[in-house]
């Protein structure tokens, strides 16, 4: 007798926190079904990234999937309404809700990957928020996540989980779990302006080159200004 | 000065309980944005309800958003795989989950209400659900609204209240407040199959029926079948 694995829906945006979520759900053995939102974002070639970051770690197609929102999310500068801020000192980001906060981004995102597991059969509910090395975001903390999973199976039959199996780690220590797991991270896309080379100069750009650097392993990926 | 009227995002459906929450929610003052979902249901008569039960209480064009989903939500009889349940004895209904039950939906109307609510600077969202006269599923218990009220909190940078006010009314309750209100039953849709005449036999219409039959007034929408 085989056993059955179980399915995990994980929310992947092709970045490199969801990523290396996919690879750890994978190794943990969950079947994964990977679910990419395309909300109007700014950074849509990060859609790109997510296909070829599950399709690089064996997800078949069919359980790849990429959800168009209408335009529910506004109000933010991954959504157009506002600049994105460029070269903030380092200490300065995650002090502060950023501009580049999408409002109830997160909420939305899980709520609906709750609405994809159940008639799947899925009890598992995978997220790469970190709560870190990371932009400030309220809905990046564990003390989200704990009252959504509660949310989550009062308002539905099934004793759903979320793992967030990053909240807790540093953006270097995700870069080497990353590296032990054999993520692609030159498949992966972070910049928040959406551009290729990577812009280097947006928090999220200097949130992944800061783990690079403490791991002490180079970034794969091209970026328009020298890096160190 | 004038005060300024704080704004509720009103969740509306297009059925009975979701129009009186708007009437409910006009009266204490708020301006409304009601947001309607069209997510494949087989009741999309219910669309077209919805806007004409919030044009008749004036709420102005552009604060009626529809917004069209892509197919997120599955497994159910609302959403074509199951059969819509008929005739079922009036006890019975709200003892277990039916097979309308859509996965994970008011989970994802609340989470999508609050991306809409936050850049509008609203606080208030509210939500049709009543947990007496209703068909037994977990998105319309009280206790899933408080949990995803916390979830929101945490989840974003406002304070958002879920407001539930038909939550502890039966169906002949909500009749007599509606009446009250000037809510327009005759615009508004309940059936289940999406039919008109209402087909009178799907758990919605029965509750319904019981509702008007018990306030003793009669139910202004036609029916396909004798009704008392």
């Amino acid at each position: 007798m085989t056993a059955v694995a179980e399915t995990a829906v994980v929310l992947l945006s092709g970045g490199m926190d969801s990523a290396v979520c996919l690879a750890w759900a994978l190794r943990e053995g969950f079947r994964c079904v990977t679910l990419s939102f395309d909300y109007g974002q700014r950074h849509r070639l990060e859609l790109a990234s997510a296909q070829q970051v599950a399709e690089a770690l064996g997800v078949p197609a069919a359980d790849r999937r990429v959800v168009p929102l209408p335009r529910v999310f506004s109000g933010s500068a991954l959504t157009g309404e506002l600049e994105v801020p460029l070269d903030r000192p380092e200490e300065a980001i995650g002090r502060e809700i950023p501009p580049t906060y999408v409002p109830a981004r997160n909420l939305v995102f899980l709520a609906l990957a709750a609405a994809v597991a159940e008639p799947l059969g899925a009890r598992h509910l995978v997220i790469g928020v970190n709560a870190l090395d990371y932009s400030g975001y309220p809905d990046c903390r564990p003390e989200f996540l704990a009252a959504f999973e509660r949310a989550a199976r009062l308002g539905t039959r099934t004793e759903l989980s979320v793992h967030a199996p990053l909240v807790h780690r540093g953006k270097a220590d995700i870069v080497r779990l990353g590296l032990a797991l054999g993520v692609p991270f030159d498949r992966t896309t972070s910049c928040y302006l959406g551009v290729r080379p990577a812009c280097g100069r947006c928090d999220a750009c200097r949130l992944r080159l800061k783990g690079f650097r403490e791991a002490g392993v180079p970034d794969p990926i091209p970026y328009a200004v020298p890096v160190d």
